[in-house]
């Protein structure tokens, strides 16, 4: 497809198009006449998830390069793929360094767990660090209160891989667990505040 | 105490302390001499949620400040509480308007899970919007595929409430809940990819 019908099925504007191809963050199509170039589903799949990091969840040009470079690159090993995709998009935006016993305690947790994870994983950083925000506002929590939240969050986990359904692309499947990974979070946090809502409602007899 | 010590017990410097207090986000204290006042344990503890809210989930001053004016005005209402604090902080930065079959999705999901929630509850937004999107990413969800997410949210927002001991101050108990929906947030997420990762170690055989 020429570039216009490229821009008319994603919903992205020419100009961002060609800025995408530009900054590499899009291959470039197939050149068929002096300027002018064919594409065909893969960009156009790419640039929809491009679209996706960068609109939606406001992922800066270079980190979405960054992360779908990465996608490319790992796309043989699942396992691989998706500990980039863990460790690439940023899960929080905490700003206190965490306390060495937050940290510590973090371990506690996947350890009662029984979870196996990469020893610098960026969300054990955020979990320690949001511990020590809720200590210094006067909330008792410590990893015993989070272990049943850990028991349901290994439920969710299992529920997202299977929805990684095999496909004969092992890029295509490393997207999708890369838009799942990101576009499934706010759904998740919008679910538990409807929860929250109506469980409030049957607790105060509403 | 003075403003000096209430710096030093919050972490927040003198200058930003006065802002809060120009602001009207902080209430003034007992003024005692000419250009000197006393503040009390309420302000230290409303100083540390204002942290939160504007220095760890990024809200702006005048967001800050219409949360923490409501909570203080529904305090002894705790399911109105609820709801404010559910309302007031945003849920996602979604920017496609979702589709009216995505809206009418999510009521569909809502009735099979058997919930009650507001009927313009802006976390419902964020569930067609986010679903709108995926499938124009061509990931092939509906609200089926959401119910046992749901199922889930339910039993974190039931371990979310039974944190909310009773206190005999019900303006503790809101802020406690405000804290709580908020801070928790980036834990959860945060847990889900760990599990992710371990969910992920055990099916490839890492």
């Amino acid at each position: 497809m020429r570039i216009s019908e490229l821009s008319r099925r994603s919903g992205a504007p020419v100009a961002t198009i060609k800025y995408y191809l530009r900054e590499r963050l899009l291959p470039p199509g197939e050149t068929t006449a002096a300027n002018q170039a064919e594409y065909g589903e893969h960009h156009l799949r790419r640039l929809r998830l491009i679209r996706a990091l960068v609109g939606v969840r406001g992922l800066s040009v270079s980190a979405a390069k960054e992360v779908l470079s990465g996608v490319s690159e790992h796309a043989t090993d699942m396992h691989q793929m998706l500990g980039l995709v863990l460790g690439a998009v940023p899960a929080g935006k905490g700003e206190a360094e965490p306390a060495p016993e937050a940290r510590a305690e973090v371990d506690e947790l996947l350890a009662a767990a029984g979870w196996k994870v990469t020893e610098d994983a960026p969300a054990k950083r955020v979990i320690a660090e949001n511990l020590s925000t809720l200590r210094s506002l006067g909330v008792e929590v410590d990893w015993h209160t989070l272990l049943p939240y850990a028991r349901l969050a290994h439920e969710t986990a299992v529920l997202d891989l299977d929805q990684l359904r095999h496909t004969d692309d092992p890029l295509e499947q490393a997207e999708r667990a890369l838009v799942l990974t990101v576009l499934l979070e706010p759904v998740l946090m919008a679910l538990r505040r409807l929860a929250q809502e109506d469980e409030s409602a049957r607790r105060h007899g509403v």
